[in-house]
């Protein structure tokens, strides 16, 4: 039995090519949504446009960690997605390591220096011994823990229940679940928990998908638990952040800094305050590229599994929404 | 019997609260130069003043890599000398891994972009599958090259002999001894052993110490035998760069970046073409300051080998200058 596939992507010329080389077998390419295609690989807003044309998608696989557009209850589920995962992790270690290095070494207040001429050796910081706390640990999140202990960091590790890395010290949960109403005084005792991660923390790093639970988690609570010097980096996703607190804690200097790759509205809008925010790093969603040769190579892997009737690997649940 | 020791540095009251603290066997401290002092710890420039009024001098450490003053062959070397090892070799790969980011994370682009208020999604490099030279590898190039192999990269060493490290892919060596007088075929046989190492790196690094071997190491036929993207970091010392070579290098745009944390006059002067040269980013010697609770540990260790008459752990040789 032959398989069709369809790419919806804006680099789709170098995915056909990399698949192409591949020669995976009884795979045929579709250039446009049709009757007879059964799988589909690609971002996750172009396949939702085109799910109402391929009546016989039985596998979409995204090129993007984030699959929100495929989550919106009102879209089809008869399908099995994958999302990328296990590849940007690394990509991810690098940028926060990089930006803790930044804001160590005062990377820029020493450009600055330089261009006013000023023989800048005001003392420098270094990672170790510093204490960082990873809101999600998942694959992204082991990988970072990995790195923070390579540095001599102690890991914090705040997860709904799972303990999976060993690079973590300290693990931290909500202590309910998810989908209970919640009373204010269970309310109370997840800012508890929230509060006792925070509490001491040089470094504070969301990588948390996009969850009815994780929006605005780091929010006015969450940043006054934190010490003046802390620098928070969002990497998961822009909804994590309370805008207007973070930018709150920030004029008034309640922590030291904050690195933001990903936003509520990405482009962000030109009048955005973040925009001018004292201390305040974006990154415009550059953080973990999807590097179509990684991407590539984990749909091989899936492919072959689809072929034998295995369950896929990264395969989202559309209640959990990751 | 009981020793004398004279604390010769800035922030002696430090060192010295260090030192009580751990309460040493049959230590006694000094404060000024006198007729029986035996161990002096401190900087190098200061212990050079001090010489002359130590007649007793048995042991100087320096709380400094770098000893230069104390190697001037007008001085006495009738002493043991020890100088700091071994404490900055973490320092200096978090500084080294910090810049190289930088460079791959476009993080000064991204900062200008922020202050237009332009989305700069540009592509976003990674340290993975890149290739590092280090010239020279010591205990600091030893633990940078553990740490360039940690992100992945391709790690090349160029030492004068030694291959101590395992965490370099490939050795590279002066085909002759330091101190032969070189005909022009063996300056040429010599060229083409760094040109060799040069050839195809993305980032070269210095980490040698200042001999007369080391002395512009990175000139004009070292700067254009590398890659027009290759970013170069000096933290070795000042001297091992040819600033002319340089500056004409990131002019015409020969190589990519530089990163500069020593020079061969400090603090640089003001009228320094470095302040402006494009592409070069000066962190004024401060990528592993001598932190006191590092060195008074290391001197701890050397005191208890003192004491027992064992030889003492980094000491320099006054002929080969480390």
């Amino acid at each position: 039995m032959s398989h069709k596939l369809l790419i919806l992507a804006q680099d789709k010329d170098q995915y056909r090519a990399l698949i192409e080389e591949a020669q995976l077998e009884d795979l045929e390419f579709g250039t446009q949504p049709a009757d007879d295609v059964d799988i589909v690989l690609g971002e996750p807003s172009l396949i939702k446009a085109a799910l109402g044309s391929l009546p016989a998608l039985n596998w979409a696989q995204s090129i993007w960690a984030g699959v929100e557009p495929l989550l919106d209850p009102a879209a089809r589920r008869d399908y099995t997605l994958t999302n990328a995962r296990g590849v940007f992790g690394e990509l991810m270690s690098e940028y926060v390591i990089g930006y803790l290095l930044a804001h160590e070494r005062k990377i820029f207040q020493r450009h600055e220096a330089q261009k006013n001429k000023l023989w800048d050796e005001s003392d420098t910081g270094t990672l170790r011994g510093k204490t960082i706390g990873l809101l999600g640990v998942g694959s992204i999140g082991a990988e970072v823990a990995l790195t923070a202990k390579f540095f001599g960091m102690n890991v914090r590790g705040y997860t709904r229940s799972s303990e999976t890395s060993t690079h973590v010290d300290r693990y931290y949960h909500p202590t309910l679940e998810s989908d209970s109403l919640l009373s204010d005084i269970q309310v109370q005792q997840q800012t508890a928990v929230l509060q006792s991660f925070a509490h001491g923390l040089d470094y504070l790093v969301n990588i948390l998908p996009n969850t009815k639970d994780t929006r605005k988690i780091i929010n006015a609570d969450l940043l006054n638990a934190l010490p003046s010097h802390a620098l928070v980096i969002n990497v998961g996703r822009g909804p994590a952040v309370d805008e207007s607190a973070l930018i709150e804690a920030l004029s008034q200097n309640k922590i030291a800094g904050a690195v933001l790759d990903v936003f509520e509205k990405e482009p962000l809008p030109k009048d955005h305050p973040f925009w001018t925010t004292p201390n305040l790093f974006m990154t415009f969603h550059t953080a973990a590229p999807s590097l179509a040769k990684d991407i590539s190579t984990l749909f091989f892997e899936n492919y072959e599994l689809f072929l034998e009737g295995q369950p896929l690997k990264y395969q989202v649940d559309f209640e959990k929404g990751y």
